[in-house]
């Protein structure tokens, strides 16, 4: 079993209305050392994809997707949220929802970060309802790039967004799914 | 010449309101070599004082934060901005003001990983008013954790937080410090 799973079991909490709490080890504090491990699963699924840019949204997907590029030897390019007062020039916009902070908000990517000649592989350490995907498709699209793929660390598959995903041809790495999260019980699917 | 000032020189822009724009290598798209190397150098400056913590603020710190975790095999704890649904139980909890979105927000960490047990190193990629650095210290100091001392890869030297913290004793370590951005001439401290 992949260490990600292990750690899942391990320290993950499942908190009212269906959160799975993995403060612990991906986004409150960061145990970079499995950071490294997911990122390599993920490189191993993708190495043959002529990936040259990795993607993701701020702030919890940085740190994965700083520790695959390492691997790709490639940049790392983080959409925005909000508008700052040091992003300037052109940028592609695109809106995002967030559950976990119950608003919607602007997310920006400068123009100068990602074009036509760019395979984009967008990484997160959260899928769940697949806003941030959605995210990726559009301002890609807006790019006009190519959307190699996208990887998580953890789907929630229950959650329906990544099969929707990969029935609509979307080529998505979920390095652990958790299809239930019942009475506590967090069971993963194989 | 540190690769980091090479890159400053090279890609920094000098924006109104004595913004130093980084955002190709450091934040809005991330160079993680370049990361890597600041690390290092972070690295050799305090790998004698036990750190066993590094602690920064989301989101542009994370992946310097992460990137030095790596050389102290230690875990990375990020003081996240606002309060998200995903972060449960007892928080310290300290106010930042961020001029870069110009608005003041709660920060919090869970008390579950910062206690009177941890050397702490905090780490960002900018320091230009301090306000992080506050909370840095008073967070620390909430939960009885040593500060060991403070990284920056940039740090703003004509807007005199940095010298104050030094005069104050902190251990504070900017890898490049511009002292100067007149004209658009950016010139650092030696």
């Amino acid at each position: 079993m992949h260490l990600l799973k292990d750690a899942i079991i391990k320290y993950g909490k499942v908190l009212a209305g269906d959160i799975l709490q993995v403060g612990s080890f991906l986004n409150q504090q960061i145990d970079v050392e499995l950071i490294d491990e997911i990122a390599k699963t993920i490189y191993d699924n993708f190495k043959d994809c002529a990936v040259n840019k990795i993607m993701t949204i701020e702030s919890s997907g940085i740190s994965l997707a700083c520790a695959t590029a390492r691997f790709f030897n490639c940049k790392v390019v983080v959409a925005k949220k909000g508008k700052a007062s040091n992003v300037s020039g052109d940028c592609y916009t695109a809106k995002c929802y967030s559950y976990t902070h119950g608003k919607t908000e602007d997310v920006i990517v400068s123009k100068q970060f990602l074009s036509a000649s760019d395979n984009v592989l967008f990484v997160d350490d959260f899928l769940a309802k697949g806003s941030a995907m959605d995210i990726a498709i559009d301002v890609t699209s807006q790019a006009g790039a190519n959307l190699v793929g996208m990887a998580v660390a953890v789907e929630k598959g229950f959650q329906g967004a990544g099969d929707k995903l990969r029935s609509e041809g979307y080529k998505l790495l979920s390095v652990a799914i958790v299809d239930s999260m019942q009475d506590g019980k967090i069971t993963f699917r194989n």
